[in-house]
């Protein structure tokens, strides 16, 4: 249930992932999934978002430097991805902080069947229509229970990630916690970004998505926690996780912090 | 009057930067807000940019790739921060340069009340209808004087920061100048730009906007004097720089080069 | 023939380059050319980018995520740089891949005299009418020969370079493969369109482009050999190369592995 097997796949596969993304992490996400060993392209223009995906192993929607046409492209791009079977992962960047953002994300979930959604707790929770500010006794930090999670994603009928100090997942039927991370992810801009295209690439090269997510996440975690001991400051991290993405193995001392909820 | 007290201020109240800049530097941008502990968001769709502002304490104008969609946007946000009484920062990146830039920065100066305009002596002498080609004694090495500053601050109604080997600037009745920096600025892109941005997080951390740009140029310009003695080259000098905007703090050995002109 | 005197010129004469490229590589463009000594500007407005044309000293077409309006602005920069009389270098990334891409390209070739075209073998083929998945003797691992290269070059009235495991070029009367580089160039994104810009500040500050060519390829080959040697993996690589983009000089241990081939 852990990364291995995952990675392994990604790395031997090399699966290009279809981005549609924001212009603050575009770099950064095709840096890191070369890093990862998948292929990156992308293709925002609406007159070939959708002939793109014929090439390509999984489809990424990430709406956070919205703009109309973007939007355009996005929903065509996921109508082909649909019709060819491949995953579609919708992160819904600051979804509630504007009507428009939430308007959109909406309308994407309405017009696209989505594989998997990634959000922190906020975002996740504004999808869900409930409140990320009731923390309940089994609410993570940022203040969206497993239960939540779950019941999220059995309504969206979607893979469901709650990203956070510890990451809630779920597909509705079983939910599990990620504890792996380090706060250094929280320095950089385009971590969480750049987790949704990590899960694209493991997505787009397994069978079984919710493993996919998983393995995703650990590794992940786990290559945060390597950089954070190579660099002392955000820049130097930046370059360091770059590096350990590339570079981690499944070896000695690595530790996955992965536990089933529910 | 130098940096300590301003920066412990963004620190520790990490307020939301709206930044509608540039695609050449918006990640690095990003990234150098949450370094310094600010709280960057990028939206830029005509759609969401005013709401966007209502959650922000400060407000980033840069045209370093006019778009005509950005420039509607820019305004409409630059407006919603006037009636909200945030400060508002503008940056004509290369104004003079073509006519549609100049037409452009003369309409955001007309149409919104900015706070701040930081710009190279350059662009500062262009908006003020004066050239920076004519050096006075005073001048900096860049050709504009700190009287010629003075008169375009007190002319346009706003805090005019002119960047170079030394920095002047002026709320057209007190003029600084601060030597802090080190010319490995020069050899990245976007070092203006996130200066920019700085000055905006400080700003909006700030009651008083002169002595934040004061304390912005001299944090920034000691963040790049430590970080040069870590990098030995551009590429290297950009982390070194993001680590120093994280981890500089008012500290022995920190020597703040700001005079008073006038 | 090799790098020394072009780089040199280069980085006497700061030659502005007007780049319109795409939002994955912009940032890593503009600073690999500064590293390099060359001034960059990016302006696709096309209510601008032919009057910035008129301060550089060449023009980098680059359709990496291309947009309707970018186009445009490419043709309106392409035709007053065919006026000024300055090199155009086009990097037609990711063409045959969808039909928008490849009708753009060849829209572009039609209205745009262009000096320079970088791209890599499957690009250069599909510009060809050729295919690049015919493997000959004297193909490279891509699979285009120096036959080809020459054709192509012939056929297009320009300098054409097929950058690979070795690089072709040819005018059409003369070719050349440079062997030098390193496999860590594909571990990062832009390391292709970043060499076309490097391609556009050496063709704009030499009188012969062919040359010009060379000692480009030459040098950031070399670059990319000697910022290996200083990096692990590709985030570490990325700062390392940027690193070499500014410091490597002609010296001892340097290699140039040019040949003549026709």
């Amino acid at each position: 249930m852990g990364f291995t097997d995952v990675i392994k796949e990604v790395r031997e596969t090399s699966p290009l992932v279809h981005c549609i993304t924001n212009n603050v992490v575009i770099n950064f996400t095709a840096n890191g999934l070369i890093a990862l060993g998948a292929s990156p392209v992308m293709a925002s223009a609406k007159e070939e978002a959708s002939q793109m995906v014929q090439h390509a192993k999984a489809l990424l929607l990430n709406i956070g430097t919205l703009a109309a046409a973007d939007v355009e492209a996005m929903i065509l791009a996921g109508k082909e991805a649909n019709r060819l079977g491949i995953p579609v992962i919708f992160d819904p960047v600051g979804v509630g902080a504007t009507a428009y953002r939430t308007e959109t994300a909406r309308r994407i979930l309405a017009e696209v069947n989505v594989t998997v959604i990634r959000g922190n707790a906020g975002e996740i929770a504004v999808l869900g229509g409930t409140s990320a500010q009731v923390k309940g006794v089994d609410g993570n930090k940022e203040g969206i229970s497993h239960n939540q999670v779950q019941q999220i994603a059995d309504d969206l009928q979607a893979v469901v990630i709650a990203t956070g100090e510890v990451d809630i997942l779920s597909d509705g039927k079983r939910t599990f916690s990620v504890a792996n991370g380090h706060h250094m992810l929280t320095k950089i801009t385009g971590s969480g970004c750049l987790l949704g295209a990590v899960v694209a690439a493991c997505a787009g090269a397994s069978e079984n998505v919710l493993e996919a997510c998983i393995g995703a996440l650990t590794f992940y975690g786990i290559a945060s926690e390597k950089a954070a001991e190579r660099a002392i400051a955000p820049g130097s991290f930046q370059a360091a996780f770059l590096d350990q993405l590339y570079l981690l193995q499944d070896e000695a001392g690595v530790l996955e912090q992965v536990n089933q909820l529910a």
